[in-house]
């Protein structure tokens, strides 16, 4: 066991830095001024990672991102609407879930979890369909690590006039969304993954005209995107007690992001820790599982060794006693095991990360290739 | 302004204690056993506080207490279910709010702020309505800091054979809530008041037979208590990313108070709390708006001083440069402000408060008596 917490390579909640971590030994009013100053800052924040204009508004949401994402299908998708989903993989299905759950009238366009949606397939299902007024689309899925083709579909979904919602909680603040170029009707995220915040709040970035017109359409109260931005906008404060230390934890990351040289310096960062895992656990013999074409730099998976001395459950617990906390696979395909390049790791910790895996492979007898 | 960070008087987020917030100095992987464990003592202790035997069950809900009340009644109350909300406050008619927008049917038996419901008329509406099948009771509404009649409420509905859902929000941790010897069908809390955690998390303690029944009957994925609860039971995990620190922090927060006592304990010390902010105040001249024996010890209501030189703003602002932020007041009959007692708060703050409002009240020119 080593003296350090451990870090965690998962696909978040990851690892904060101590800073991020020591923004939370305050108790805040919720009510009062400073407090006010804070969620204001932070939505003006995240407005400009989104990298969009005035015409959009930052709302943020108390809980997890699934919390966001079906407050933002919820407030946005008109009862009357449809919506498209595009899925290859588990936070697909879970908004197509959602949509069911919440009444919403949904199709899903499924592709294998390896395989990107097909900007000219959904180019033709929007033409056959006229009916389909929203798209949803995962930016990273998580579930694999594939990166979907945002900007293609975007720019189809813009010219054949519908709304793009887009689910970019593994990208947002490491890979680049221009929201306003993109026409995009709404980007969904959370404070605890590249942006390096605590667990604890979604947000939803929208076009404040839609928000207006979506007044009253919400399935539930507590995930009203239209009415906690309308109560934000009259009062600064939350409808709702929010997560204060969350959120004075999510100020102080926005900071180190900034400093970090926004999304360009983070993404840089994430794509040198991605080069070293893969680069390293392939030296081992471990490969990814996803095409490097189609791989996001927030997190891979790779497949288990093919060894009958490997199991998942032993795998983990000895690195977890070195000192990483990894991630199991969610594929349904393959035997597999998953690697967060996100939070405050560097490509040296990566190195680190490789050599431990050398070692426990070795402890368990699974047969590995010996890195150059 | 003094260096401290100021006291919250508030009616929570509450001031926490050093220890609870130093519990969220430590990243934790939401997947892993460490975590795992947390979330298991975290609900056995909840479920110990709440009085309930094994047949209930306690199941977090991310984000804040409305979330929770929101999940309790959209799973619990069946879509062909029919509520009686007990209001006299804003909270209960939240509660109500609530139903209209996830389409559940209600009565509403509302009484005067400053008025509790007779249980008399409760079992009178409930023998006339036998379509009626929950009650919704708050504990201590808020708005004004009345203590509502749980015990004879709750034999009454019990009696009749109906379903109570408790939000003891502002009371969980302070006041005893006898549970299963009370019959309770739920009850609601959240971790930032009377336990003195951080918020970011509630709680809905119900019987499991209850949840299974109510399985696939939620209007939501993400506020789904049954869902959740299977879930948790199968995997010892949250369906979807928990606020690990506010959990960890929770985790501390109900070693605190097991250390006072329990809710005897912290109990005794908010009673002592609120009678020497009543006593002080009074002693100003500054008398609470509901009577003495309808008062809860967690948040007291107080008048504004009847002279021209008040307003509420500036008496705010210089209580927060003596270290204190109040709360202003919420009640539609009167003007009015707000003072918590929950928290790491003593007699002796409670003292410093009075003194500390002597002050402001001299510096804003308002007349006032002069302590004894």
């Amino acid at each position: 066991m080593t003296a350090r917490d451990p870090y965690l390579l998962t696909p978040g909640p990851a690892t904060t830095s101590p800073e991020t971590k020591a923004a939370m030994l305050r108790d805040w009013g919720s009510w009062d001024g400073d407090f006010k100053a804070i969620t204001a800052r932070v939505r003006a924040r995240l407005l400009a990672v989104a990298e969009a204009d005035d015409s959009y508004t930052c709302v943020p949401i108390q809980g997890s991102g699934t919390f966001a994402v079906e407050a933002a299908l919820g407030t946005l998708v008109p009862r009357t609407g449809r919506a498209l989903v595009l899925a290859n993989g588990a936070y697909g299905k879970r908004a197509a879930e959602t949509l069911a759950r919440i009444g919403r009238e949904y199709d899903l366009y499924t592709t294998d979890e390896s395989t990107p949606p097909d900007p000219v397939e959904v180019d033709r299902i929007l033409i056959s369909d006229p009916s389909i007024s929203h798209v949803l689309l995962v930016h990273c899925e998580t579930t694999s690590g594939i990166l979907n083709p945002l900007e293609p579909i975007a720019r189809i979904v813009s010219a054949r006039g519908r709304a793009l919602i887009l689910d970019a909680m593994s990208t947002f603040g490491a890979l680049p969304i221009p929201t306003a170029t993109l026409d995009l009707c709404a980007v969904i995220a959370s404070a605890n993954k590249c942006l390096e915040g605590v667990p604890g709040v979604g947000f939803v970035i929208a076009r404040k005209s839609d928000l207006k017109a979506a007044l009253g359409n919400a399935h539930s109260l507590s995930l009203d995107v239209a009415d906690q931005w309308a109560y934000m906008e009259k009062t600064g404060q939350w409808r709702y007690t929010p997560p204060t230390h969350v959120i004075a934890a999510l100020d102080t990351a926005l900071d180190q992001h900034a400093a970090e040289g926004g999304t360009p310096g983070r993404g840089a960062r994430y794509s040198a820790n991605h080069r070293a895992i893969v680069d390293g656990l392939r030296g081992l013999g471990i490969e990814p599982l996803i095409p490097d074409a189609l791989q996001s730099p927030i997190i891979v998976t790779f497949r288990c060794p093919d060894d009958p001395n490997f199991a998942f459950q032993p795998f983990y617990d000895r690195l977890k006693a070195e000192g990483f906390i990894i991630y199991p696979g969610k594929m349904t395909a393959a035997e597999t095991f998953r690697i967060g390049c996100l939070g405050v790791l560097t490509p040296q910790i990566m190195g680190d990360v490789v050599s431990a895996v050398a070692r426990v492979l070795d402890d368990l007898g699974v047969a590995h290739r010996r890195a150059a």
